[in-house]
């Protein structure tokens, strides 16, 4: 008897923000395979015993995903149900695609079951719509592990800065002077909002807002560190005008 | 005694992808301002005492943005606990924005709580990654409910296809002959492959692909109508090589 496996998104981190599904799921599931990115507040709340951690392999070094993949397979062939569990949603730079296509591959039933991406939440519970009738229509969601000065960077910095819509960058605190460069030599103005929400939705959330000018300085005054979401354009703008009403946030500005 | 408006997003239409949060604030709330966009199998489960239609005045026509904003001041500065349900999420082409900044300008306190956007569950669970570390480091979402030969359309497909990253059009059925005609004079490939989601995640969800070139063809006959969601770009090429061990459909091919 064959086993499933459900790659699940654990949302941005507060345990409210899990879906109903992800919720029964972690109940049930005989495993929950996972890394760190789903944060504390989830992760300890499933039994010692039906976790494993995929994120690190004992000597510190990180798992491939080579190992974790056969993990997946080797768990279902002894008939478990088995979460796969990962931050935010599992196919929003999650690498669930490249795990859904090996499950298929060796024969494997999988459901995929989408999670709250922080590229929206983030923003959200810090007052920032991504997209806006007036300042932005449409929004662009890319990582900043790339090196954008790298000739091969994927990312193309110059189109989005063209798109005119919000841009969220993910994990993008470490190469902010790199990417913020690129698009104002793209034609971005200097004096584009830029925000920047660390551990959104969880715990300790704290912002900082700036301009495309003057956000690395911002950064590195507030101490703002990893993980991170960046939103650039004009939505930037939106948390002033209501951050004084929104219920979400009780201080802990930085 | 003030009371709190929530910025809810009732998700994608499955009632198992809400999220814990907005579960417990349906059951809580004194009034629920909705529209029709959440679904019957979500609105359904509100018992009737509660729920507020803002979608349609009793004439048919639509109620105005105005009137909505009004309502939930109304109710607020009553003392109640108002939930004002958008589907998807509320800051992702949800107007969720200006409902904010009129709140905060007339001093209710309110809070926002993320829903998971169709824009990624929709293709999510027909077995579409929107990204993919080789066939997209990128994913723009946009609305179809624009006339990209309007001189003035806000979207510029020209930039969104020079990103070469994915397109995520949502309540794009209607117009699919001009945006992809749009993105292939633009330059994007006529074989770029193409996918409608219709109903994504909800019961009688339907499911057809094609390419630039075909897709419009492929859309009349399989007869795919509104919500659905439109998904640009390689990564639409995926479904085909998982769909045989995808669980979370049980055939419904159109």
């Amino acid at each position: 008897m064959m086993g499933t496996v459900y790659l699940v998104g654990s949302g941005p981190g507060d345990p409210e923000l899990l879906t109903v599904k992800a919720k029964r799921l972690l109940e049930e599931a005989d495993v929950v395979l996972h890394d760190k990115l789903p944060g504390p507040e989830i992760l300890e709340s499933i039994p010692e015993e039906r976790r494993e951690d995929v994120g690190k392999r004992a000597g510190g070094e990180r798992t491939p995903q080579s190992a974790i993949n056969e993990r997946m397979v080797e768990l279902a062939r002894e008939g478990k149900e088995v979460v796969r569990l990962k931050g935010g949603d599992p196919f929003v730079f999650g690498r669930g695609g490249e795990e859904a296509e090996y499950l298929a591959a060796h024969e494997i039933p999988f459901e995929v079951v989408p999670g709250i991406t922080s590229a929206v939440a983030a923003p959200a519970v810090a007052g920032i719509p991504v997209t806006h009738r007036e300042a932005a229509s449409s929004v662009s969601v890319v990582t900043g592990h790339e090196d954008p000065t790298k000739a091969e960077s994927a990312v193309d910095w110059e189109a989005l800065a063209a798109t005119g819509g919000t841009i969220v960058v993910l994990m993008g605190v470490g190469r902010l002077p790199d990417y913020t460069e690129a698009l104002r030599e793209a034609g971005l103005a200097p004096e584009t909002p830029v925000a920047l929400i660390e551990r959104g939705t969880r715990g300790g959330q704290r912002v900082a807002v700036g301009t495309l000018e003057t956000i690395v300085s911002v950064r590195d005054e507030a101490g703002i560190e990893p993980p991170a979401v960046t939103v650039i354009g004009e939505v930037a703008a939106t948390r002033e005008r209501v951050i004084e009403f929104l219920a979400n946030e009780s201080g802990g500005e930085p």
